[in-house]
C-alpha cells in the first residue's frame, strides 16, 4: 500500500468533484457512490464522518445528517491517478434513501452475459 | 433485488457518462473506477467483457484490449437513482496499469480518522 497526500488528489481534472465509492469495511459490500469536493474530503478527514457534495442541492452534506444513518470512515483510499476515492466505513445502517442497505440494489435487465 | 432496464439508466443527467465501479465478484475487492456511456454499456452487455469510455483518449475501450487483462462481467447493478453502475467481474488479473491488483492501492495520508 502506497500513500497519497490530500494535496496530490486531482480535483481539477474533474471540475472539482470526484466520485467516492463507499464500501462496508467488514462485509466489503458496496453501499453507495457519491461525490466529494476538496471541502467534503477535508470535513471527512477532520470529523471521521462521511461528507459529500450534493450536486442537486449544491451544498456540502454529511451522510445521515437527516436520516441519522451516519457513516464512520475508517480509511480513505485513492486510486492510481488520484481522481477517485474510496471510503471504507463502519456502519450497519441502510445507506440508501429507499431503506435498502445498499444503493446498488437493482439488477440490470437483459443481463444475459456470457 | 429489483431490476432496471438499459432504457431506465440516466445517462443524460451526467452528460452521457456514468461512473462504473468494478468489483471482484469472488473476493468483493474493488478493482477500479471508470466511466461508461451508453455504447460502452451496450458492448458490455453484448459481449460480456467490460467496456468503458476513455475521457483522455475520447474513445470506447475494452478493458484489457492492450494488456490482455480483460474482465468478464457476470452481473451489472444499477444504483437507486440510475446514474451509477457496478460491474461484478470474474478476473484474477491486475486491474491497474501499475500492475497492482486494484487501482485503489494508495492510503490517504493524514488519515487520522476518529
Amino acid at each position: 500500500m502506497d500513500t497519497r497526500s490530500i494535496q496530490e488528489i486531482d480535483f481539477i481534472k474533474r471540475n472539482g468533484l470526484l466520485p467516492v465509492i463507499v464500501q462496508d469495511k467488514n462485509t466489503k459490500d458496496i453501499l453507495m457512490l457519491a461525490y466529494a469536493n476538496r471541502e467534503a474530503l477535508d470535513y471527512t478527514v477532520k470529523t471521521g464522518n462521511a461528507y459529500f457534495w450534493s450536486n442537486s442541492r449544491s451544498k456540502l452534506w454529511m451522510k445521515g445528517e437527516e436520516s441519522g444513518n451516519t457513516q464512520k470512515v475508517t480509511e480513505i483510499l485513492v486510486d492510481c491517478d488520484s481522481d477517485a476515492l474510496l471510503y471504507l466505513v463502519d456502519s450497519k445502517a441502510p445507506a440508501c434513501h429507499t431503506g435498502n442497505r445498499s444503493c446498488f440494489h437493482n439488477l440490470l435487465e437483459r443481463n444475459k452475459l456470457r
